[in-house]
């Protein structure tokens, strides 16, 4: 059988990064309800640069933060505190990804992967 | 057009997660010739632990750590001096995925995406 | 000899910690031309957080994200992209150090450390 | 009064930074029990790497890594479950440094400060 790569498993692959990226690479900022937006905001606009993403939105749990802001006055970024909605497009297809914590594990996972609108 | 996310889809969004995953938690790491398999093995293992991987290795380019050592003896591991190969099987899918630095950009790419040998 | 830690070892010893953490979270984020304020912002506002810090200023170099911007449209933060300056008080005791790229290296190093201002 | 810096300061102000770094370097890093040593081990030679590092220990909880193993059979490296001990020596001078969960929270903290053994 082929190996052949199609548009549509780039587009998916291409999903995968962005998500598998930004857990890594901003789990661990300091954090306050302060500043949840400047940091939702950096982490938005830093996964809007990179290839093929038509639009993302990340959301921090402001329960979460409160909760565990400690005597110091802040926390960290923890990957259960996050929510992400992002959406790759790829010639055409369109990838609809989700992080978001199922009670367990912050979950990554795929909404749905269609032809976009023409 | 319906959304719906096949097994296929699903191979490739977990490849794509991983390289991301892997090149944002281990960028930065303090690095000589003399700790470049211990940090290769631990990205390794640690890569090895997450859903569906089935195989991966991990190469450091041995020249670039060689040339950026500074005056204090080591240097950081960046994006251009990582080679790998990751195998994800998912459902009877397996994906081929690569990191690999390509003379200016260190790229992720699908290899190959096809049915695993019976 | 006595061991004993005074109250000018602390803020010392708070001030390396700002910013080797400073600089191991946010190494790799994506960036560009435009993002850079954004960024610049974001950091700021996570060192802020952290106990004793006083002030703290983040310049990312513009002409060497422009230099490295690829045909993707961005790059990503590296140590030489990053000037800082960092002010911690601890108990009337006032810490100045700089994270600075010397031409080699990126530099962490102390500048002044003295009684507060009454 | 003078801001001039002491070879205790600097001495200090390296162990600062290399807890700081420590932890926003690893936090976040795919961890099983069985992997834990590898884990450890790279942690422990890429500090070791950096200036002035005289030694370093790194243990992970195993009791924390147990715990909060998920379904898909790791959990993620935390900075409650890292106990660091640092040694950092600069021009006689020698400090030791800690790492450690104080029971609401990572801490990094300085032991003693002191000539070193001649």
């Amino acid at each position: 059988m082929s190996g052949d790569v199609s548009d549509r498993d780039i587009a998916v692959f291409e999903a995968g990064i962005k998500l598998g990226a930004l857990y890594h690479q901003f789990i661990g900022t300091p954090l306050s309800l302060k500043t949840i937006k400047v940091v939702e905001n950096a982490i938005t606009r830093s996964v809007s640069l990179q290839p093929y993403v038509k639009a993302v939105k990340v959301e921090i749990n402001r329960e979460k933060v409160r909760e565990r802001t400690t005597r110091f006055g802040y926390c960290e970024l923890c990957g259960d505190m996050l929510d992400v909605w992002l959406v790759v497009e790829y010639r055409g297809v369109e990838v609809r990804a989700r992080l978001k914590f199922d009670g367990e594990y912050p979950l990554m996972f795929l909404e749905s992967v269609s032809a976009a609108e023409p």
